[in-house]
């Protein structure tokens, strides 16, 4: 067996942990996954779970990307019907509400095979995963929600974080196949709770993002220097993941985005899409946000600028702009 | 010297630290320390820089107050003048701007004792530090910022944070007599970046016990459990101080005031006044804070519904009224 | 004919409004018109086309509404089929996207009349405005928005602001049918722009009510006397509607609800959901709304306070507090 | 006499002000007026002060400045002190509080010519009227606050608001002068009261900027016509002095700096000063101003994009920027 190579080769630790991963695969029996949305994220997704010694089947618009995941060995389907039909799992990474509404009509048009679990792995509306669980139950099939954080490099790296909304049982059955693509998979709540908690942690997220610019800023233009200041917020009450890993103040954290001119990372058209989902669930559950609320405004603010496509740390340097002082 | 000890030990680090801390009282030569202001805060402080085998002089307008550190042994005077002379270190610790900058008019005013180093360990606009640094210099004195962020607990056990402003030199200089009252002694830069990096932290931390209440009050209207997201957030990216160390919803971190009706703690009063000093450095140099303002105006928003005593993670229970729902 | 006798009856100037308006009931040939939503608004502005001499057919959910209108001489349904396929003109008036949705898939359900035109004057998001106009059109009817402004008084006293979206022709066509509930009938485009009117409008009211108390509160704060400040501000760039008309302090419009406790009047809660509206179409148009969203929050804060019943300007009184100064 | 002419003709209210206006050169007894400040604004006032028939007695930092009053028949000097002592009026229209500040230190450093009553037209912070009335009354003489508004073109054509804080005599007593510069001088009460006017009505007017702004953008991106909605609000209750006098829609009010790039009018950089006296006023008396103080931000960040010198209506293209949609 290939595997027992790994053992005999001079390997790295993250080769190593690579191959200790695929060895798991020895564990989980191979399944049949359906596979629809094989971009940016879903395609590094896909292959891992080959890697895990699955059987993929899969389906996107872009040829391309069909193509990709057919040279590693998945089936590639035109209608997503059949593909579902064949599927133990299937999971969905699409890029909206509307979009995976429709994939999933689109499924299960003429009927479901009862033994598949839909597993939804895109970020929508809380409120939307419950529609679609209704819906596939409806059916006689499982549906459930366990959207990702982790970013590009998460699903590269099979190191993304699964927010899990379920049965607890259902939780159980999906986890090992979910282990093959992320290395923490998180049960949440019933359906529609992985969503939230993303949802709530981005929000989270996208305030302390801006509080840090505001903070580093403000040191900054008092005097302080930005790794003094960032080393003592950093062991105080105003440290932040932001602050801490990601400092949008370049110079501060080698590895963020801040020090290759906001490239890669988390975009701020994905964060504003996000904020625009919490905003409508605290819309619908009446919860005020207020700094939840502004931080979206000045995300939209910063695409309007132009810097959709930029690292959402970025809004530092939109921020810290000078051209008046 | 009983200090050779330590190294002769085969000690941790930690441990040789709390053994120099243990006998530091023998280490640091006895000194001439005036203690202006024997508050809440200020109280503790003196009286642990006596255990610290230092001679006190102490002025307060409160006669219980300079009652107590009399007792412990201090020597109390009705005039700052002479308590200034008497003293190699003087240090302050006042309410605001105005009393702050009083009590070194008042002090001063027949002039000073050129070997004198004067520490304001208050929370004041970095600009009257750098006002008082002159004002001091030019009587022949030498003068630095030192504002503590720890709280009345960290004041007790000796273990607050200072930020200190001034000279590399001034900072040597002042360290071992700091290290009396605190656990972490940070050089911060020139004049004022003491209480420049304090009232940065400070805004960070308002903006992100505001955004984590949000976020909780936003995942549990949702129907999430309060301990599990919060172990979520925790993990991820949303990661803060307050979240982890502080949770402002009770249940969730035990030993946070939010598991005592919000008493005790960092008041609202307190992180309004920093918040406002940190709005007009903004103001000064021009440097935008949407969600620093929007914190301070929230708080603000706290003290006129009463709640400027309570523990400013208070703003989770004004939040997450529910009244009308 | 009875309307002759308006000129020998000592009549105030009140009386004859209405008595004029009632006469162009002579110009406006009487129309059957169907009524779906008999609240505090719509039983207003039904019994007001009765009024114009129109037959009405109307339907609700409260039986009290029907029976009022019935003994107005109206013809109450239990099935909207019916009512739509009798009528002219169907106008809705109801609470909610969802509520109206539903209405018109049930009132069609057996298809249309295609010489109906379907008004609908509740408020709602544009987008559904447009699914509605393209659900009903391929029925072969006609349907157009016609949100109101005015309240409960101008629904009650025939003075509505109408704001329609449509084809030109059909602003002509459904003008004097409005005319008899209304004052002014607006044409604001094709569809869905009466309701983007209506829902920008009420944005632009709720910050200005909002800066309104602020800048009152910070006025009287400082000493001004809050009549001798509105004199000003209203003579000045400062003023707008809620200053001049609606002041939200006691005392200085003697009309405003601000004088009776912030009974009656325009909801928080109404003006919440117009706000949530305008979020949501913000969101769908990547509009920067940073004022517009704090006020939805903030006005979310005071449903979450308990005064969701209250005039919005109530949000005078939740911001000048005093229970800590 | 000239002015009995006015009562003996048939003339309108309207047309009678213009007249007395125009022969009030001889109505208003000639005076000695100080003016220090010969800005944009001061230059204009002081020219009026000339033409009603005044004596001036100038200084500015600029020696154009003084020379151009001095071509118009002011006496220049050098020394405040002595400008001070011949007039029955000091009319100050300076930058900002520290340059106010100094010059009533200089002007007064050799006592005061009791008479004199000093009018301080700049804007300031109301705490610091309170001390120099102190202050200048303390050495004998009266000092009052009368902020204006109107900018350049008020300044030019004689028709600025003067908003006035001291006593009902004082008041009486400058009116008469204040009138040859401005056409509406309000009392507004004691000493700051001006001030604190001007700044509560400025506050309001960058709020209703910013607030117009964003409505009417979310209007035109909704499919608005930007005058169709205009007209829309400024008939309903979203109407403000922004929407309708000074639309920042290019094309809407045709008289508005949008119409011309956003040049000349009121600056980003005025209304960000105003704001910042205004948050300065909310913090010393404990009032929220959350859309005020984030107002205050959103033109700070306009500042930081290089819009400072742009009319404050520019927030419009600010905000509606569609570099990324």
């Amino acid at each position: 067996m290939a595997l027992r190579i790994v053992f005999t080769m001079p390997v790295t630790k993250a080769m190593s942990q690579t191959l200790v991963r695929a060895m798991s695969s020895q564990a989980v029996a191979s399944k049949n996954v359906g596979f629809i949305g094989l971009g940016n994220m879903g395609g590094h997704m896909a292959s891992n779970l080959i890697k895990q010694g699955h059987k993929l089947h899969v389906f996107d618009i872009s040829k391309q990307a069909c193509d990709n995941l057919k040279a590693k060995g998945a089936t590639v389907y035109d209608k997503t019907t059949d593909l579902a039909k064949n599927s133990d799992y299937v999971i969905t990474m699409l890029p909206n509400n509307d979009i995976v509404w429709k994939a999933y009509n689109d499924m299960t048009a003429d009927g479901v095979n009862k033994n598949t679990v839909f597993i939804d792995s895109s970020t929508i509306d809380p409120n939307l995963v419950r529609e679609l669980q209704k819906f596939i139950s409806e059916k006689g099939a499982r549906f459930i929600d366990a959207p990702v954080s982790g970013g590009v490099p998460g699903a590269e790296q099979a190191t993304l974080t699964f927010m899990v909304g379920g049965t607890k049982d259902e939780y159980n059955t999906v986890k090992p196949i979910l282990e093959g693509m992320g290395k923490r998979i998180t049960y949440c709540g019933s359906y529609g709770m992985g969503q939230a908690a993303k949802l709530c942690n981005n929000m989270m997220l996208a305030i302390s993002m801006i509080g840090t610019s505001e903070a580093m800023n403000l040191a900054i233009r008092q005097g302080l220097d930005p790794n003094v200041f960032a080393e003592i917020i950093n062991s105080s009450t105003g440290r932040c993941w932001s602050s801490e890993l990601y400092n949008p103040v370049p110079g501060v954290t080698p590895t963020a985005p801040s020090n290759r001119d906001y490239a890669g990372g988390f975009s701020t058209d994905l964060i504003t899409k996000d904020l625009g989902l919490a905003a409508g669930v605290a819309t619908a559950t009446n919860t005020p946000i207020p700094l939840g609320a502004l931080s979206h405004q000045i995300y939209r603010t910063l695409k309007a600028h132009g810097l959709g496509n930029k690292d959402f740390s970025v809004v530092y340097e939109f921020m810290k702009n000078e051209a008046n002082n």
